[in-house]
């Protein structure tokens, strides 16, 4: 069953009881900064709903978690929540005491502000690693940002723009559905385009082995926050969230590396009035809510990719034919964060010999002589192969250029052993890259970040 | 017992009848390719002894394995070898039935043309994968190299030449030490810039666990060339270079890619005529045959980083107090290997926070708040801790600069749960990579390579 979405203005405010801000309080010091949030000085969110939500979240499974981490998912677990507290420009992270008292201090302060009984309030960071939070400019950020709430799509803009740090533009999408015979909505906003790996759980505690493995992991923070008006019970909106993510923001890589600030919520507010969508639901509602979930997580999860630091090509790794699921992604992932890889990505050089290596030396079983490699355009079947079982088939090099020439394409992997997939979905290594990322030794407040 | 060893000049040729020579026969076709031998126009090396040698090897553990790999293993087995023809300009990877006949070629080609029963030759190869050797350029490039043979330091200069492909500076060491009341020589050669992490065993077959878990491959094959005129038995010889490669060149990465083709080999002709180091020699014997053999490849290890491809900074990272050596080896690998912590070092930036993002996403168990980070001149005690229990210390950001300013330093991970330690040579993600690798569409022969 395919499942359309109309895609509708007003991101996380088109669900309706959805209210949202965005200000600016100075947490990102942006006399000093290299956040590229042009022109727009924002660095402090709220979204807030009308009514308790059912909540349902993922975290970071970095060992090394921060602060707002460990206060969100302690609280995510009591299942309803009213309003999320962002800020950017400080991850609070490997702050100590510190940090833990501070990410207490934003959730009680916020909902202080609102007039929201204890515990309504979540919390997520982004920005510098190591640096104490400047917590009067924060309060003083979460009173202004309360005074600013509305229901607006400038409001959602604002939002948006308050949680980037290097990314270069704003992502946000919202659908419009039919569930239960009446019209629901779901809006998404996220962040992220360096340190970016995630692998996360519902915990941010490790599972024995995440899904798909999961051999090494990410950095520059991801936060994705999505609003519904749908009614889900609580362990349905959490189970669907794993499985939105485990395809989506779990599926993506710019640099490899795992942030310690990573975080997907989804408050859903029941105001659309339709049946709670839960255990006793019509399978068919069930599975309209997933797909819709499943939309906006994936868009917003390749949208994170495209505005990558420095990324000026896309590409869908999708291995098949794999022996297990742990094998297909341990492949995909090998090729996808491959210094090599990436960096003919990124030349437009459709170099087999590259892919073919990191496949080899990934913890997947392969058999040299029964891969096929080839490329498509996005979303195409008609896949150009350029090995074909090991050996190089007859596609000229000009054709083989020609495909991987478009700024997105997809790399076709069948390895010829089982029935397993996974797919990546991955970005170029460019000089910008490098660049931006070298540091301002010139600024000792970027020292943790 | 510490060592000391005299270094002498002679590379290869040092050791008491081996015999050397490099030669042009445009396996490389230098009007297209990329590699930077300035000069020395030579892309095919002999290396002989004068009599039969006793033989150990290490090769590549990718699935994915050249020819000359697969042909080497096999013959190293039979324990011994009389010479070793290397190319460069073409790997003979990915290259199917045709690649296997002409490495065998390579082999009973270069026995014929020197006189040597069959059995006596071993193969390595470098270069472009996914292309059919040129067999006439190989086959006539072999008969020059035997006419060429010779004892001189020049000789050997030659054949060091003829095995590079996109390394700057040929890497040779050779020393001199008492062995059983004797004196003997031991030299060596290799190569390697790019597409390097090596992972060799014994074999080229996967252990159940790489020693240090080894979680990610290599790339830009890295080839080792080890003589010797000591005697050694067989099998002691085999366990002492794995012992060597285990913390020498499987301890390296440039960026983290495994190649196809990485091969180490040792051959020990006995002319020195020591009694032979074997299981029923004295310990001391064994231990400073073991010791030299260590500081040869540790030696040429370290050359491959410093001439890593765009390399401006080379960071030992030593990780220690981990509860697992497979931890230790872990948390180093993340490290050595993070985009973000590779381009903090290129800008000189002492970011701790992308360290600890890195070792808190590596499979190592690991507990932020136990976490020291600090950094040192290269094999001194005195380090400058930037991070103490998880917590930035008080050493200044001007301090810390300082620390990271030079070519090269050490990096301390102090884990503190257990008494496992690691380390693992690494190098900076310059834009210079980028640059180098991004490729040269538009030349189809670096299709593959």
């Amino acid at each position: 069953m395919k499942t359309q979405f109309k895609e509708i203005s007003g991101s996380i405010v088109a669900p309706t009881g959805f209210l949202a801000s965005g200000v600016f309080c100075d947490i990102k010091k942006l006399g000093t900064g290299k956040g590229s949030n042009k022109g727009e000085k924002r660095d402090l969110a709220l979204i807030v709903s009308e009514t308790p939500a059912t909540v349902a979240g993922m975290f970071t499974t970095n060992q090394v978690c921060a602060a707002p981490v460990k206060v969100c998912a302690e609280r995510v677990k009591k299942g309803t929540a009213q309003v999320v507290v962002v800020n950017s420009g400080n991850a609070n992270a490997c702050t100590g005491k510190q940090g833990m008292a501070d990410a207490r201090d934003m959730v009680s302060f916020t909902e202080q502000a609102l007039g929201f009984s204890a515990g309504r309030a979540l919390v997520g960071s982004t920005g510098r690693i190591g640096v104490i939070m400047p917590m009067d400019n924060v309060r003083a950020g979460i009173i202004e940002a309360v005074l600013e709430l509305g229901y607006t799509t400038a409001h959602a803009d604002h939002a948006v723009v308050a949680i980037m740090t290097s990314d270069t533009k704003p992502k946000q999408i919202a659908l419009e559905f039919k569930l239960g015979g009446r019209t629901v909505r779901i809006g998404g906003i996220c962040k992220g385009a360096g340190m970016i790996q995630p692998g996360m759980s519902g915990t941010g505690a490790r599972p024995a082995a995440l899904p798909g493995g999961h051999p090494q992991g990410l950095h520059a923070t991801m936060l994705g926050f999505i609003t519904t008006d749908a009614a889900v019970e609580r362990k349905v909106l959490q189970v669907a969230l794993q499985e939105a993510v485990a395809h989506s923001f779990n599926r993506i890589t710019v640099d490899g590396d795992m942030s310690t600030n990573d975080t997907v919520l989804v408050l859903a507010n029941g105001l659309a009035g339709n049946k709670p969508v839960g255990r006793a639901s019509s399978r068919a509602d069930l599975h309209i809510f997933q797909a819709a979930l499943n939309h906006v997580c994936l868009e917003l999860a390749k949208k994170i990719v495209r505005d990558g630091e420095g990324v000026h090509r896309v590409v869908t790794v999708r291995v098949s034919g794999a022996k297990t699921v742990q094998d297909a992604d341990a492949a995909a992932r090998a090729v996808a964060n491959s210094a090599l890889v990436k960096t003919s990505w990124h030349g437009g050089d459709p170099n087999w010999g590259r892919i073919i290596d990191a496949i080899g030396y990934s913890a997947a079983t392969v058999v040299e002589e029964k891969i096929d490699i080839g490329y498509s355009a996005p979303s195409s079947k008609k896949i150009l192969w350029s090995l074909k079982r090991g050996q190089p088939t007859k596609a000229t090099f000009k054709q083989l250029c020609a495909a991987v020439a478009p700024k997105e394409f997809e790399l076709h992997i069948q390895l010829n052993l089982g029935k397993s997939s996974a797919v990546m979905y991955a970005a170029d290594l460019t000089e910008e890259y490098v660049d931006f990322n070298k540091g301002d030794v010139t600024d000792a407040s970027s020292l943790g970040g």
